[in-house]
Order: structure tokens, then sequence, then C-alpha cells
């Protein structure tokens, strides 16, 4: 017997008999359009194909599948010119995408259609891109998940309200696939959810047992989650799974294992923060906020998100270096404008500052170091310490702001290309609450915010 | 032929032919009169029995050997007696003092007299304490040293200009039997100064050849220069040498060889500094000085000096723990009061904190970390990165003087025995201008100032 609560979100989420007779219905009309105009098999793949969609989610996937004999030239344009036809045919509109090559996001009939072309390879060995293995996903869960639909519509709706649901980099949560795979390895979602509240780094699910052990797989993947692709005994599911996006999974396994409730499922309505509120709350935190702002580069999220995460380490250790140590640092991608935000617990600091000279056996170094900071600054120094020299010297930047103002030094560190293009252009410095604008409302509240898995395991913590 | 420089420090180091024959024939009247008061033979020891005495530092030892059938409550007893009984003879006056056990400082004659009991035994192999040893000492030096000792007084004088002269702990500088040591080593003075041009961590020298190689010997010590006793192949008479000093007696041997000038045989003056200058200081580094002040315990540099190094240890680390970056940190023992100095880049820090809490999967610790600082703190979090809690709290200490006026905080730490009774009587926390006071003006001066060799070092390089 099925838990009421999860029964009463199943009625929510399952999609209804007609949603799932019309994908079926549109499904089976683009294959025949794709055999009829390109000549080639076509197969619906993704969660419509396996019936384990969540209501309203219902995007079709549509791989054609050319034979391997073509090259990368003619897939790309007979699959395009396949799909355009196809578009065509039920007088759809489209717009040409790109992943590992173009591809056509459609919309016909009211469904948004994914028309991707692919190679009809034999088994994964033979894979000549990555969009080859889609289907193989397909053919492996279709009748393997059959009866557990309702199991995998369960931990993708928790995931979701939990925060931790998609592969793409902003998340790095689970993807729907690796939702499926674990319901399967486990036998259903409770069962995946017991065991998931006692996970640890390292845990190690080989459906299909390609190895011998765990111990094998361990020294062949590093990541926290292993989970072997049943389809592809070199690849592991979870790969793009972050450490706290999994950790933050087994905390909420484990509350909703002590205390089942509907409002995991439901994920957090986000909050907005108003300017007031934001320069009170920085008033109460003491601490100096510095962002830079500049135009966000016109690409997907997936691209540009973590581009100003490499970005915001890159700059991060610069202040260190300096001195200046940052509290917290974030990233936001706002439809205008990105933000890379640093807290400070110091942003200002005194002129002087100690450099470390070279030992004193490497003899060239230090006379050219005792003759240029004994002449040159009007400090202590040079002084022996143990075995090398150090001094003291003035200070490069008194102040975070000039190290963030300094643009060559910045555009000197490791920055994303897309990033660096829109810097290069443009960026400037915001302090305290100029760093609020309505742009970015939701992300500023967010960052003050207790976190939501937090919150819901104090649920259970008070009614122990 | 012996450089002109030198020949010049000589003249004014060697002790006269009247000095010598004074302090020999002194000599011998308290060795006969510890025989006739105590029936014991007894010999000088120390540099002036050995004839490598620095003008002036006529300091007279005189070790009486008791036989080691004697307890060491019949040597003291029987040893004071003596030490005593001969001080009476000459009518001196003296001072008990305590090595490893208590013995006699005495003026006789003009001259400062150590009147030390000893047991006389065979080898240093029977030693049954650590000044059993000094005789020893004496004796393997006595005709070896012989024609060595303008180069013994050479580099005692180049020691002593250049501060690194003196194994006290305040020092941690070359003994004089270090000296007398690395002179017969390398057969002379000059020889000696350009090997140590040339030396590195982990140098050794074992005159007697007591080891097979210097890996071996490595193997034994670890200090950064390792010089076998010759009478004693357990004990390493450079044990005491801490690595700053061997690093600028490394520097002080290449410069002068580079350049020799009569300045390396001349210590610094000391400089003092005006409260007024003090101030203008500090204002000029834009740091915040902060200083613990107390009385002076009623015991020797050697003693205290350590004590409150250690404290001083302690103390910047718990700065260090709460975030308050210490610059640079520095000890005084004034006659009355002593100082432990702290200068900051920060000395006040914003409100907020992090706190690492526990790995997600120590199931109660992460519980009651939520439960603790989702409740009791108004900043964000907890929340997880990786595979640990982290939250945001209240910090203790806003400002470093809050932290150095929590005496129970302060006295929680490591601190020397005497250091801490004077401590926890009373101690004040005085800020920067207030930490001058005339106690202090050398002291403060010192800290300032540009280190002597290489002051010294950029003579010769400006001549490059």
């Amino acid at each position: 017997m099925r838990d009421p609560i999860e029964e009463e979100v199943l009625q929510n989420i399952r999609p209804t008999e007609e949603e799932r007779h019309e994908v079926f219905e549109m499904g089976q009309k683009l294959i025949e359009a794709v055999r009829e105009i390109a000549g080639v098999p076509a197969m619906m793949t993704g969660s419509v194909a396996r019936g384990t969609w969540v209501r309203g989610d219902k995007d079709i996937d549509i791989f054609m599948l050319f034979p391997p004999t073509l090259s990368r030239e003619e897939l790309q344009e007979k699959g395009l010119a396949a799909a355009y036809g196809v578009v065509a045919k039920f007088n759809g509109s489209s717009e040409e995408k790109y992943a590992e090559h173009p591809y056509l996001n459609a919309v016909i009939e009211g469904f948004d259609v994914d028309l991707v072309p692919c190679y009809h390879v034999e088994s994964t060995a033979e894979m000549k891109c990555a969009v080859d293995r889609t289907p193989f996903h397909t053919r492996y869960l279709l009748d393997r998940i059959d009866g557990l639909q309702d199991d995998v519509l369960l931990m993708k709706q928790f995931s979701k309200g939990g925060g931790v649901y998609g592969s793409d980099h902003m998340t790095g949560g689970f993807s729907g696939y690796l939702c499926e795979l674990l319901v399967l390895a486990y036998g259903g979602f409770n069962a995946l959810l017991q065991a998931a509240a006692k996970f640890r780094f390292g845990e190690v699910i080989d459906i299909e047992g390609f190895y011998p052990d765990k111990k094998t797989i361990r020294k062949l993947f590093s990541e926290p989650l292993i989970v072997i692709d049943p389809t592809d005994k070199t690849r592991n599911v979870a790969a793009a799974l972050t450490p706290t996006r999994f950790s933050e999974f087994m905390e909420l396994a484990r509350d909703y294992c002590a205390r089942p409730d509907s409002c995991y499922f439901i994920p957090d309505s986000p909050t907005s923060i108003s300017k007031e509120e934001f320069a009170e709350t920085l008033e109460m935190r003491g601490t100096t906020t510095l962002a830079l702002s500049f135009k966000t580069p016109a690409y997907v999220p997936d691209t540009v998100v973590p581009q100003l995460r490499k970005t915001m380490e890159s700059i991060k250790n610069q202040l260190t270096a300096e001195d200046f140590h940052v509290h917290r640092a974030e990233v936001a991608m706002g439809a205008d404008h990105c933000l890379i935000l640093f807290e400070l617990l110091v942003a200002d600091l005194p002129t002087i500052t100690l450099r470390n000279g070279p030992p004193v056996w490497v003899h060239d170094n230090a006379d050219k170091f005792v003759d240029k900071y004994l002449r040159e600054n009007p400090f202590a120094g040079p002084w022996i310490e143990e075995d090398r020299y150090y001094t003291e010297v003035e200070r490069k930047y008194r102040h975070a702001s000039d190290l963030l103002a300094d643009k060559q030094m910045i555009l000197s560190g490791s920055i994303g290309k897309h990033v660096r293009i829109s810097m290069e252009e443009e960026y400037t410095i915001l302090k305290n609450e100029d760093i609020w604008s309505p742009e970015f409302t939701f992300f500023l509240s967010a960052y003050f915010a207790k976190s939501s898995h937090a919150v819901r395991k104090l649920r259970v913590l008070e009614h122990q």
C-alpha cells in the first residue's frame, strides 16, 4: 500500500490517461513523418517514451536514426533537412539549437518537440557522438521500468521539491535518467530513500554487475555517487551530480524517512528582498559586500554560469592573496546583468604588508632582495627568520575595491571565455546597498536565507 | 699574514700579558685553596683556562672535582661548604646561584669567580650531571687550541658584532665552546668564514670522526648545524643555535668574505625612540598595535624570555583563530614590566563569522547542529557544502582587544609558569602609542629598525 501522502502527490503529478494518449499518438505521427520524409527509422526517447514524465513536462524527444556510414557533415545536413521537413508537414514553428551537433526545437500541435539526428549504432561501443547513447537508455528502461513509473515520478518530484533535480551545470543535481536507474536499482521510491538516508560518499551502484566489486569501481571513478550506466560501463550516470547536491539529497531522504510529509515534494517559492531590507541586513551583518556587474553574455545558463563560478574563484583567490578575507562569494546570471558578489570581513587594510624573500643560501636572490628592500621602502626589514629573508613593504591594494577595479589584474586571472568578452567591454564595481537592483531581488534574498532542507529538517526535529 | 683589519681588532680584544698573568695566578691560588679546604682537586675551565677570552670577559670558572661516590645531597653540601670556605679565605663576597645544582658566584680580588662543584668522572659516559661535562671540554681543547687563540678571539668578536654570540635562550647564538670547536675544525677564522659563507641547513661537523658518515649523523640530529661534541658523541654542541641565528651568521660570513671590514666586529649601538616618533611610526604603518603588560617575574632572562615567547605564540594562535591577522609579534622583558606585543592588520571585525559543522553522515551531530543554529541565530545557514554543514553565527570577539582582555581565555592557553603567575595577578592591555614607556624605548626602536646584518650587506652591495 502506497503512503497516503505519496498517493496524493501522485494524483497531482501523474500524467492523465488523456495526456498519455495524446503524447503517444503525437509521437507515433512524428516517427512516421521522419520515415516518410528522411527514409530512416526514428524513436521517442526521454521520460515521455517511458511514461515517467511529471504532469506538464511533456516535451517530446524524437531521435532520428541515420546510418553510421554518413559523415558528420552529412548527418547534420540530412538531419536538419528531415527535421525541417517534419516541422513543415505539421505546420509547426522551430528554432535551431546546438548540443554536440545542431538539432531542431519545435512547437508542433502544442507540444514542445526536439528533433535530434543521431547515428543508428548497434552498441554504445560503436557510438560516434554522445547523443547516440540516448536511444540505448530508452531501450534499456522501456521494459524494466514498467510498474515502477509511479516510483520514478515520486523520486523526480521529491528531487524537485528539494532543489536537487536537474543535471544542468547550475543545479548539478539528479538527471531524469539517474532518477529512473536509482528507482530501478532499489526497486521503488521508499526503498531508495531508506538506502539514501544511509549513503556516504563513494556509494556505488552497478545494476548490470559489469565489475567484480565496488573496490574496482572506486578505482575508476572518484565521484561521491557512482552509478554505472547499464548501457555503457565506462560512464558514471551521476558524474554531473555535485557533492553538495548529493549530500542534500541524503539529508532530505533521511528526514523524509523519519517523518514523511508532502512539503518535501513542493519546491520553495522564491522570496524577494526590498532595497531597504537589503540595506538593513547588510548593516546587521557588518561586512562589506562588493560586486562586479556586467552585461550577461548571450549564451544559455549552462554555458555562462560555470564561467561565472570560475571567474568568482579566480577573483576570490586574488582577494585572499592580498589579505582580503572573503566571507562568502556567489554569482548570479540575470537576464541583463551578471553579478559576481564578494562579502568581505575586511575591505580596507593598513599600508603595510609582509613580503617573503628567498632562502639565505640562494645567494644572488638574497642579495637582490636586501638591495631592493633595504633602500626602497620606509618600513622594517629585510630580516632573517629561520632560513629566509622577509621584509615589510607598502601594500599594493589598501582597499578591496581598488583590486576589483584593477581591470588588468582581474582579467589576468582564470576567466571563462564569454564572461571575459563581456567584462573586457565593461564592468562596474558596486558596493553594499548599491548592489541591489530589481533584477536581483530573488537572488539577494536567497543569499541571506536559511537553506530549505535545513528548515525542513527542523520540522522533523521539533516532532521528536 | 693576518689581515690588517683583523690584526687591529685583535689588538683591542686580545688579553694583555699582564691580564693573562693575573688570571693564571688567581686561578692557581683558587685551585690550591680548594685542595686545602675540601681535599679535592679543582680545575679552571672556560675561556680563561684556554686563553681564549676576549679582553675584559675574564670570568674565572673553578670546577671542584668531588668523588662520584658522593650522593647528590652530599655533593651539594660539601661543594657549597668548600666554595664558601674559599670565598672566606680571600675575603670575597658571594651569592648562591643555581644551574643543575647550586654553585657560588663570588667576587674575589676584583675577579668574577664561579665556584662549581661537580663529579670527578673518568669519561663523559659516566657523567652524573650536565656540569660534569665542562672539565672534559677544557681538557680536550687545552692543547689543541694552542696557536689558534687569536682565531677564536676573532670568531667570538665577529659573532658578538653580528649579534649571534651567546647560547642563552634570548640570543640562541654561538657558545664560546662552539666558536672554539668551529675554529679548530676549520683550522682558523678565515677558513671557517669561507666555509660558513657556503653553509646550508644540515651542516655536519664531526671532528673526532665518531660516525661513519654525515648521513648517519643527520638521522640522529635534526638541527640546522650539527657539531658533534668531541667529548660526547651523543651531543650536538650547536643544539641551542636557532635556525635564524645560524642563517644570520652564514650571511655575515659571506658578506665579510666579500668585503672584510672592521664594522663586522662592532656590535650595534642600541637606538631609542621617543613617544612622538613612536606615534608617528605607528601612524605611517597604519596597523593597530596591542600589548599585554605585566610585572616582570623575578627570574633570569634565560628563564623568563622563553616563557614570554611561548605565551606570545599561544595568544597569537588565539588571535589568528578568531580571524585577527597578526602582522608581527614580539616580546620584551624589562626590569619592571614585560611586554607581549601584537601588531595587527585588522583589530575590529564585523559581527558575522562562519562556523564549520559536522559531515552530513554523522547523523546525530548533523541534527544537533541544524537544531542549534537554525533557531539560535539571525544569520544565514545552516547549509551544506560538499559533505559538511556550515553556518553563519555571531562572532565571539569583534575586537582583538576584547579577546586579549578575556583573562580566562588567555590563561587557558599554553603559558610559561612564572609568566602565568604574574599575569594571573594582573595584566593590562595597551594600545598604540600608550604602549610606549621609558622602559621600552630601545626595544620599540629595534622593533621598527632595519636588521643590522642587512645594513652591513648593503655596504658590500654598494661597492660591487
